[in-house]
């Protein structure tokens, strides 16, 4: 049995990481990069590629039999998923957070599941928009637990801390 | 290290396999399916999804690292090598038997090397011209020798073969 | 004579049915589903095949010369005109609501007419906004009474409300 | 019930008109303008507007329930049935003559039917290549007999033969 | 040596005559005139073309060697210093006032320099918005010192100024 | 008054150079470089870039007035002189030698010129598909009396010629 994981992975963090290898129990998992032509923005500082590496180096995901790719957007919903289907191998089950996501596979028949959300020991909600934040804040000891160590080496690497925290202060 | 294996796989042949298997001994592979937005032509008979799928159930490839990456072409060729590295990690190497891919790869500075080419016992290519060209003449005994069984399999299941004699046939 | 009627119809109201029989009196009425790309968002709910069928279903339109047209938009306003005209036949006016429309109808030299405002027996105004914002509060009886009972039988088929109120609850 | 009538009408001719009428008799019919985005080619020299046209004021459809649509074409034929069942109402079964369009719709599940071919009293098929090929042989006493007289009318007064014959003198 | 100068000139102003004529001294120089494909907005009334004439017809660029080219935005900005190096002959160095602009030249390894800004005697900053507030604002008085002689007369040639105060006026 | 003078230039070639030069004799010229989409093919082996950059750096062109545009092709035909018009300064004439291009502006009612065609001593004429024959015959001697000086320096510089060669040989 397939299940699809879709995601933007701005930047790949612990709760997608814990999601991935709870549905990796019974599912081969196929990684769905979402917004793939995004990058250099606030919401989506990160490229395809980058983020398509995060996942493939993952040390976590060493074992699992991931597979990872980077699909761009439609401008038409309509079509979304019979585009991103086209693409794609057949697959038993969609795991998602996003509702738009979630509808358009479910306006076409498919099983979707809502993803698991994990939070860290404060109770405080791992995603994508909170470690943007906390890497913008400047909160390195924060956003750097919110993250895998090679996300963290990484990030650092490419310099993407320095890129969020421009893209915020100089791009409105 | 790791490498890139750039094909359309229309279909996945033996050729295909022995070159992976053997590139794989030293490197670790990124498969890109590319002109991933064609299907249902003579030349491109299936989809990206179908030819993903090829690679991901090989059972030649179950204990290799592999990743499959499906990738639509631009209309401009001067941008595609960017297009392309913005959707991938980062990679060491590019293998491709196509001219075009090799020469833009090579423009923008990147180490390619030719695809090894494989023939059958009566000295025939491995390719997917010859495999389509076959099917179309309904040789079955001689195409299903000339990719794998999970490939056969696969083609019988979806129809593939009747698919492409009716491309073949009706249209122009 | 013939008129062109531009409108997003997210959905056909009562409104556009007055208008569209008022100016039939005098033209042959092309009706041009704007906006043919979007579907499933706040603004743009339905897709534009279900706002056809809303159209052309119409038992007010049922002897009228009607012909209905969906038009995507383009990315370039200055050219979006020349791609209109290029898809439809010739036309002596233009009816619409929309200032940006009517200002690039103008530009070009077409002869472009304000559509008519109507409003219910308590002053509102019958417009798109005004449904999909009474069907997001989930006021029924409200909506129901500003749109025809043939538009009504078919948003409530195929669950176009619920569409509606979920886009608006779930996507920002 | 409804049927879709598929074609590209370059130009509308005979045999369109004697099919399109033919179902007419059982179905109420959506007529799609197919490759919208061709013009002023050797292959499609009409604009979808000038098809439409031809459509819209044909004589002989003067008292069917037909509704006219131009289509583009997309880059991607996995997608296409998709896209275009996107902006049309529901429909019951497609004609065309084109075996790519039947291919594409049955593939997606729906009830295709080869249109019927005409041919005149000299056994010739109506058809768009042979109207173009005798416009561009400058026999107008043939061609003027394979299409009605609105759309030789229509030709005429666009300078559309005109047309046909520089495309195939003066490109190629 | 060769620059770019990138900006949209929406509309050109003191402040990048000033900036333009400056850097003339030292480089032959490439004026780029940015997110070509937008019109008809709040943000971005001209159209390339018009932005072009600007440009073209200033009598203080009379005698330099500028050469203006106007170049369209990108969906995916990983691609986007590729695409404008693509259509632009070799250059050293780039002007920009842009963010964004700035950060995706640097990324590719471009030297670029932030164009320098000027103020009226009020010490208020030249700059586009400033001269389409004060356009929408109706005070002629103060956008015609903010702009070339040139500049003023084609702007009220083209009734650009209606256009900018009908922009604001009516679409939001 | 101002001339359209619009060319593909693969490459620039002294019967561009010297129908330019007879054309700036009565217009201010913006030399437009067509299908800057294309490279890397046989057809349209340079960049639009490298292009640009042969009629900027031309030495015959130094004391004329001219402004080079590299301008993409639309997919739709009907469009086209909107959308390069769109793009360009006002002009009252237009010279070409592509048929489609006269077509097209004189449709939309510009003044179209064919632009003249230059022959060398042996009555060859110049034209881009002769220079590349040439050049893919590695006839060197001959091509390089077919262009200026400045071009067959550049082309040599950017081992254009080797490109040309390799495109003829290794793609079909």
């Amino acid at each position: 049995m397939r299940a699809l994981f879709v995601g933007r992975f701005q930047p790949l963090h612990l709760g997608h990481i814990k999601a991935i290898l709870e549905i990796s129990k019974k599912y081969e998992v196929i990684v769905v990069v979402g917004s793939a032509q995004e990058s250099y923005t606030i919401k989506n500082p990160f490229m395809a590629g980058e983020r398509v590496e995060m996942l493939i180096n993952e040390e976590n995901f060493k074992n699992l039999n991931l597979n990872v790719i980077p699909v761009t957007d439609t401008n038409n919903h309509a079509i979304w998923v019979k585009y991103i289907t086209s693409l794609l191998p057949k697959f038993d089950i969609v795991y998602t957070q996003n509702p738009l996501t979630k509808f358009l596979f479910e306006k076409d028949g498919f099983n979707v599941k809502a993803q698991k959300i994990y939070t860290n020991e404060d109770g405080k909600i791992y995603s994508g928009t909170n470690v943007r934040n906390e890497i913008s804040n400047k909160h390195e000891d924060v956003w750097k637990k919110m993250v895998s160590a090679d996300t963290y080496k990484f990030i650092k690497m490419i310099k993407g801390d320095e890129r969020v925290i421009n893209l915020t202060k100089q791009i409105q």
